[in-house]
C-alpha cells in the first residue's frame, strides 16, 4: 500500500499518517518525491484494509500494491488448475491441454426439444450439455424456466446421450436441486456478486462455472471466485460472457483480452460464452473461433434446432448445422495452439 | 413492435414474417420505406415477446415500441406515488412535496458508534437512519457486518432517538430479519437483479428501497421494481447510486439525469445516494445539493464521526458538521423548488 | 513513480530495475512488501517518462504518483483563475463569484432566427450568446453550418443586442475567422484531442472554451488545456458536456462530479452544458439547476424559439419561456451558494 | 422513420405529427398499437432528417429505420471492396482472400532503429511497415515524433527493404507530406471525427486507414468513412483498435465483434490493432490470433527490438522473435479460414 500525500501536505500531516500506520501494526516509510511525499506501508503479511487512511488530512489517495485475493492467485499455486467434470462418456477437463465444449439451448423447454438438440450436439462431438431450468429474466412476465421439471429432463439427457450437464442456480433453493441433478453448477452474471449464493456454492461438491458480471472488473471476478474457494470448493471455472459498454452493434461487448489476463494472474480455467457475449446468431461462429484462438479453456454455445420458436434468446442461438461447422473450425484452430477439443 | 426487413428482402420473406406474426395472434402491417420494408405489429394487448422473429430470413432487427413494464408506469397510474415510512417522530414521505433525508454510517459497528452518529443526525433534523448490518463486500476477508446484533443496535437507535431505520437485506434469510427490525428494507445495487430476493421483498409488509445496479439501464431498474410490485408490495422507492464508466475521478459516475427520466415514465419516488455515487468525501456535499436541485425525492448520505476509523467506506463518509451544512443548503435549495425536507 | 515487482521476482530483476532507474538520473528505493517488492523512484524534478520500465523482466506495473500537468494545476497556482470576457454590456467572468450564463441556438440558421432568440436571451438577463457557424456533424450530408456568413450574423447579434459571442472552431482555418469575429473560441468535444487545433488556440488572443471529449478522463481534459496554456493562452474555460456510457435514457451521461473534481486539482473555471449533456429538452431545466447547485462556474444552454423547425439538435433546445424559468431558478440556487449570475 | 406517440397522445397531436410529416414531402401512416400509436414515414428516397418531430407535443421518440450511410453500405455495393496497396515487393491487398500484415515501431526514432526493425519484419514475411512520424500525445511535453525527418526515414525503409509504408497524419499540413512519402495514410482514433481532416483525406490519391474512435459506435465509424468516400477516395480500410470501458486489465477493450458487424453492413475491409487494443505486450500475440480467427482482413502490430528503450508505447510492443511466432500462428489460423497472409 502506498499513501500519496498532497504536494502542500505539512510535515505534521505526514507524521500523523505514519503514526496511524504504525498504530495498525505496520511499518511506515516516507519517500519524498517530485514535490510530493508518498508513504510506503511495509511489514504487512497480507492486503492492508486501511481505506480509512484516505480520509486523513493531506492525503490524496491510497494505492494498493498487493492484490486482495489469495486462493485464486498464481502466487499461491503457480501451475494451472485442471477442473475435471465426470460424464457418462468419460471425464471432460477444463484447464488442461483439451478445450471443453459446452452446447445446448438457452432454456430447457420440453423433453423433445432437449433430446433433439442433445442428439445433434453429441453427434458433433461435444460431451457437455447446457440448458436453463431456472432463468433469471429481466421481466417478471417472461418465461422463468421449468424448474425441477427441467432438471429432470436434463438428467434424462445425461442418461440417454451420455452428456454431462451444466445448468444455472439462481438462489440457495435452486442450488440444492442443481447440485443434485447436474454435473456443473452455473452461477450467472447477475449473481456474480450474490455473495450469499457464492458461499453456498462453496459448500457444493460439484464444480462451479462462474460467469463474469456485466460490469465486473477482473479483480472482482477473481474475488467472487475467492468467495467460493474460501468455503472449500476449489473446482471453479471462470467465464467471460461480454460486458456492458456504449457499443450498440452487439448486445454485450465480448472482452476476449480477459482470457490472457486471467491466465496471467490466476491458475483457474477460463471459458468464453460467445452467445451471450454477442447476442447475435451471426456473430457466434466468428467469436467462437476467436475464443479458441485467444487461448480459452472452453466455450459455451447456445444451439437450438428452431431458434425462431425458442422461448428465450432465440436470436443468439445457432442451428445444429452451424454447430457442426463450429466444431470443425474450433478443432482446427485448437490444433494450431497444440490443443484438442473434449 | 416494428420488424425491419433487409433492403434486399424478398416478397416471400416479408410474407413469411407477416404469417408468423399472425400465427402469434397479432396483426401485421407491412410499410414500404426508402429501399426497405418494415412490418408493424398491431392488435397486441401488451408487449410482444417475439424476439424469435429476429432470427427469420430477411429480418434486420425488431424494434420494441411499447414498454415492457406495467405496474411501475405512468400509463397505469399517472399521479405520483407517495411512500410513507412511519417513524416514532412521525411519518416520513417519499414522492410528495417533502424531500426525505436518510443519513448514517455505512456499517453499524458498535452501539456507541451508532448512537453517537444518530444523535448528531437527529439534531440536524433528519428522521431516518441508515446503517448496514449485512454488508456485501467484494472480499470474503473484509468485515461483513454484525448481522442480527447490528439490527438490534438499529432498533435501539429507533427507540432512543425516534429515528426510522433503513438497512440492507442480502438474501432471503436476512430479509426476514430486516423486515422484523427495520422500517425500510434496502436492496443493494449488486442484488438489483437477484430476482429471487426481489420476489421475497414483494411479499414484505415494509417499504423497499431498491438501488440501481452498477450497469443497469432505466428499463432494467423499472423492471426490477416491477418484480417487487407484481408480488403485491407497491411501496417501492428507487435509488440512483452511480454507475460504472471509464471515468476514474470518482468511484462511480452519479447519473442525476435518471431522476427526471424516472419521473417521466414512472410514478415511483426516486432518491439519490451521493456517497456511493462518488465514493469521495469531498464530493458528497456538492452532489447532494445537485440531487436536491435536479428534483430527487430524497437523498441517502453516509455520515461518520470518525471516518478514518470506519470499518468500511470511510473515505466517502462526511463528518457530522458537514452534514449540518448539507442540511442547511439542501433545505434552501428545496425551497427554490417549492419543497421542504422531512 | 512506483514500480511494482512480481512476488516471484528475483533479486537480480529488482537490481536491474534499480540500475535502469539510476541510469535515467533518478534514485531508486526498493521497499519490500507483503510477498512482493516495490521500487520507489525519487530525486525526479517532475513526472517520470519511464513507461519502458514496465517491459522489464519481473515488473508487474508502474504506478505514477505525480500528475503530468503543470500549468493547469493548483500546485503551481493555488487560487482560482478568473477568465474575463469583454462584451458591449460589460465584462462577463468565469471562475469568480458570478456564474456565467451562455445561451443561444445550436446553429445559426438565419439573421431572423438569431435575432429572435438573441432578443429573448438578452431580455432574460444573459449576456453571452452561443450559436454554431461551423457544425461538426456525424453525417457528411447533414447541415454543416453557414460558415463565415454565420459569423457575420453573430457579429451583428453582438452589435444589436450587446451580447458577447461564443462559437466553435473546427480547424485552423475556421479558428482564424472565429478569433476575428467572436469573443470566446469554442473547441468541441470531438476535437478535444485534436492537438494541432489546441496548439493553434494556444496562440489566439481570445479565451478558449474547451469541451470534454466523449470518453475523456479528467487527466486527459486537463492535459488538453495544458496544450493550450503551454502555447501562451492562459484564458481557458473547461466544459463538462456528458460522456458516453451504456445508459440509454439520455444521449450522453452528464457527469456533474467532474465539477468538484476539476476544482480540487485545477485553478481553471469549469462550466456545464446540460443541453448536449442530456440531449433531451425535458431534462435541460433540472440538470441546469443541478449544475449550478454542484458549483459550476457557468452553464451553456441551447434555446430555440421553434425547436421543431431547428436545422440541428432541435430535440434538446428549450423554448425562450423555459429559459426565463431557468434563469429565475438558477439565480435562486446560485444565491444559496453565495453567488450571482452574470 | 417511426414516430412513437405517448399512450395519452390526443388525436389532434397525432394529426399534427402527420401534417408536419406531409409538409416535409413524405407520407404519414398512423399505426395504432397496444395502447399507443406510432406513425410510420414512407415515400422518402433516403434517410429522413426530422429530429425536430421529436420535440412535438405527444411524441415519445423517433426511431430511424433506414441507415444514414450510402457509399460505405452493402445496399449500394454488395460485394467486398479490395483495397490494393502497391509496394516495391508487389501489391498487398485488404478485403480479398489474403490477410494483410502491418508491423513496425510505434514511432520512428532513428534510421538505425527503423532499419533494425524493418529488416526483422521483412524477414518474417510482412510487406507493410508502420511507424509514426507525427505522434498525437496526451501531454504537450511528450515526444511528438520526428515529423518530415521521420517520413524520410520511412521512405528509406521502403527503398532498402521493399516494404510499403503506413503512417499517421494529424492535420492537413502533415497529411500533405504523408501523402507524398507514404503508401497508406493513417487517420488515428482521436481524429476519427475530425471532419476537416477526413475531407482532406477524401481528396488524397492514396488509400486511407481509418481507426475507430475510443468511444465510436459502428454507425459513427461508418459515417466517418462516408466522409472520406463522399469526397471521392474509395480506398478506405477500417480499423478496430479498442474502445474505452470500465475494464482496467487492459488499456482499452478490444471489440472483436466489430469485425463481423462491419462485414455484415459494409463492403469495406476491416483490420485490427491488438497493440493499441490491449496496451500490454503479453496480450498482443493471443489477440492477434483471435483477430485472424474472427475474420479480420488484416492486423497492425507494434514491434520493437528494444521495447524498454522505446520513446513511446514500449509496454505494448512485442519483440522481433515474438513477431516471428505471431506470423507462424497467424498463417496457420488464416489457413483454417481458407485465407493466406500477405
Amino acid at each position: 500500500m502506498l499513501v500519496v500525500m498532497q504536494s502542500h501536505a505539512t510535515e505534521e500531516q505526514v507524521r500523523a499518517v505514519c503514526q496511524r500506520i504504525e498504530s495498525l501494526g505496520y511499518k511506515a516509510l516516507p519517500v519524498p518525491g517530485a514535490g510530493r511525499t508518498a508513504v510506503c506501508i511495509t511489514g504487512n503479511s497480507g492486503p492492508v484494509d486501511i481505506g480509512s487512511l484516505e480520509a486523513m488530512a493531506g492525503v490524496v489517495e491510497c494505492i494498493p500494491v498487493s492484490k486482495p485475493y489469495k486462493l485464486v492467485g498464481r502466487d499461491l499455486k503457480p501451475e494451472n488448475s485442471v477442473v475435471r467434470v465426470p460424464t457418462p462418456s468419460g471425464d471432460v477437463t477444463f484447464g488442461g491441454k483439451a478445450v471443453g465444449i459446452v452446447a445446448g439451448p438457452c432454456a430447457v423447454e420440453t423433453r423433445e426439444q432437449a433430446f433433439t438438440i442433445a442428439e445433434r450436439i453429441r453427434a458433433a462431438g461435444a460431451r457437455l450439455f447446457r440448458g436453463g431450468a431456472y432463468k433469471p429474466r429481466t421481466s417478471p412476465y417472461a418465461f422463468q424456466g421449468l424448474g425441477e421439471e427441467g432438471l429432470k429432463i436434463l438428467a434424462a439427457v445425461r442418461d440417454k446421450f451420455g452428456l454431462g450437464i451444466i445448468t444455472e442456480a439462481v438462489d440457495n433453493e435452486s442450488l440444492d436441486l442443481v447440485e443434485k441433478y447436474a454435473d456443473v453448477i452455473q452461477i450467472g452474471a447477475r449473481n456474480m456478486q450474490n455473495f450469499s449464493l457464492l458461499k453456498r456454492a462453496g459448500h457444493a461438491r460439484k464444480p462451479v462455472l462462474l460467469k463474469r458480471g456485466m460490469s465486473a472488473t477482473l479483480d472482482e471476478l477473481l474475488m467472487a471466485a475467492e468467495y467460493i474457494m474460501s468455503e472449500g470448493n476449489y473446482n471453479v471455472i471462470l467465464c467471460e460472457r461480454g460486458v456492458r459498454t456504449f457499443a450498440d452493434h452487439t448486445r454485450n461487448t465480448l472482452d476476449l483480452s480477459l482470457v490472457p489476463a486471467v491466465q496471467r494472474l490466476s491458475h483457474l480455467p477460463i471459458v468464453v460464452d460467445p452467445s451471450h457475449g454477442t447476442g447475435r446468431r451471426n456473430k457466434v461462429l466468428p467469436l467462437s473461433r476467436a475464443a479458441i484462438a485467444v487461448g480459452a479453456d472452453g466455450i459455451l454455445v447456445e444451439v437450438h434446432h428452431d431458434p425462431s420458436k425458442a422461448l428465450s434468446d432465440g436470436p443468439q442461438s445457432i442451428l445444429p448445422d452451424e454447430f457442426d461447422q463450429l466444431m470443425r473450425e474450433s478443432r482446427a484452430i485448437a490444433a494450431v495452439l497444440g490443443r484438442t477439443l473434449n
